[in-house]
């Protein structure tokens, strides 16, 4: 499935997407700041092209709170890097290449913070986190109203990344309602967006409810 | 009541009241960093004229971390914008016009903490949240002593907001001590002041007692 | 005992302490980030000459977060501001007026943490928090061991300061140790040391102690 | 063991090594911010020369969160500054000296976090902590999947540091696995890494690890 010889050279397409790299290196400073991306976890995308698949993202290992242009990279839709002497891409670029095939999708992040490790762990055996009644889920795109439910699946947690995608793409389809993000246990949150701004919105929201169930557990 | 010929041009009002927008963006910027206004959440208001009424406010849905000029609005007491080219106002913007009927409000903030958000739902059926004792409580305008109480009435989340603002109208209305602010369930804060930063001040020192209220519970 | 002619103009003298008064605002900046000196409370002191005493504080009500040189008068022992268009001491000006009688103190920061606030509460009946077997004991001024036992009494708050201060001198004198600092019930923290920067130094080694033991507290 | 002449003056290799103090700086920056290295407490060093040990290293006693390049002093393998008229190093500097024996380290990181100050004294009694399951804890050198345990062991808190390096002289030599830090009882965390950014990302990860592992205990 590899693009053998992409109609656009990559590295042009790159030069043109500044301000989206900008916007992902503002995600990755506050996120940082806040302990949801340290130790150089997490990875953030956004689509060039969707037909070909031209993804940026972030290039693997890299340190979130202090990122440059040179730390993204454009993949495929296999997940591959586009040039020989580009850095590599994340392991888990797969699971970006998966959220984007839902065709609202622009932007993919994924968060390590404490509250989602915990609570994805906490939650396991329910297979979800559900959260009904807070004023912030009108902050995810569709939701209009706190009288929702949010259902965020837990995934156990694996390194064979294509196994997951595939598990993620069968929830997906089998989901009677929309599917606004999900976690992977104790390793984080994958949320998107149609653009990054609202992936970014997700990302907050999701993170400030599930602090918020936290500490309501704890309180009661 | 909508002023079909407001008698001074909105656009012309909102220019002079630059040192009033770069207030409000700081206490944006500052409430994000604190995690109280992410997620796009939040309004904050600055009244510009009294008869009739015209009320600065954060149109609706931006990044609270980092407004700009543009993203406020001029509404009159119907909470309509007053020029067709200007965004949205905030469905919320009816609890701004409540509150500034008091007569020595000029400003009001709302924000969403997770202490506000969790609080509010654990002591709903108590009414309200009452604070004795604390010396942060002199914060507050008109308290000069610890020992006060300080009462912070909830009430129930709804998106009907003209049917909220009525309620709020006939607990000022019934109260018979000064009222500092109120909390929605599962939603967040509202407070105001006499300028913006005494509405700033009584946001961080109501959000401060909440949060010694969370501990405290926890601590017990 | 006020110095009707004091023999240096204060305001000469304020304009040769920039140096102290950029540390100072550089300690609210901190604290205040911190959420340490949140609603305007706190109140920061550097002292310039010990006889007569005349003390730079910062004035009342002023934001923490971003004061400047305006914000800060010079007092005399009975608390009293010099110059007649300088504005308003603090109320606890005394209780920095007290604090400077311990010959080796020469700055003195009094802070509103939570958990302060809530810890000065939790132990009030045992009259005084001690802390024993931390590394960052190590921090105060003559400590060089964690095999110490670090006394902070608490005081019942009041409104009567000079009463309070009276009530710390009393204490200080029966002391069989070095006092390194005080709480206030439900109000917060003093300490000083020989310098502004041994005074910060000791505001961020209790603030750090206090959240030990209030999290082993949660967690025990 | 005090190398008398050293061949190369300790200034002039100061001098070559701005971009690794940059680097210390930046960490004890953003270690301050997070709260893991306030009230002077830490020290960070970085391997100049393995043969013979050349260490630059925070001398004792600095503000973390605003170092400057006279904050760094050299030593030699037996932690002695090189030059007389350099400020004295930290008592610590031994503990540094002991983790760059193990020949891939060229960078030692300490901190005191309120997490790793609770936890070092919460799990004393077990002789470790050990974190099995976590995807964060790849972000540690040569750990390739969550399915892994790291064990970080937990040694009495004592001002004979000498003794202290000795011990985990000794607990490294009877390892049977990698060792990527260690714990001081009610003192702090030591990791370490092939270069000052790796030791920094230990830092996070065993931050963040930490902290997970007091939330969890605390919620269930």
């Amino acid at each position: 499935m590899v693009t053998v010889n992409p109609p656009v050279n990559p590295m042009t397409l790159l030069a043109s997407f500044d301000a989206e790299i900008d916007q992902l290196i503002d995600c990755g400073r506050y996120f940082y700041q806040r302990g949801w991306s340290v130790g150089t976890s997490s990875n953030y995308s956004s689509l060039i092209t969707r037909d070909p698949v031209r993804l940026l993202i972030t290039s693997s290992g890299k340190d979130k709170g202090n990122l440059c242009h040179k730390d993204f990279v454009v993949v495929d839709e296999s997940g591959k890097t586009l040039l020989p002497d580009q850095p590599k891409s994340s392991a888990e670029t797969m699971l970006h290449v998966q959220a984007i095939k839902l065709p609202h999708v622009r932007s993919v992040l994924h968060t390590h913070s404490v509250w989602g490790t915990v609570l994805s762990d906490h939650f396991f055996d329910q297979g979800a986190i559900r959260i009904s009644g807070y004023e912030m889920q009108k902050g995810l795109a569709g939701i209009t109203t706190h009288e929702s439910t949010i259902t965020l699946p837990i995934f156990e947690n694996t390194q064979d990344i294509p196994s997951l995608a595939k598990q993620v793409d069968e929830y997906m389809q089998s989901a009677t309602g929309p599917v606004h993000g999900y976690l992977i246990r104790r390793h984080g949150l994958y949320t998107w967006g149609k653009d990054i701004a609202e992936a970014r919105r997700h990302i907050e929201v999701i993170e400030f409810l599930l602090e918020v169930i936290g500490r309501r557990t704890i309180l009661t």
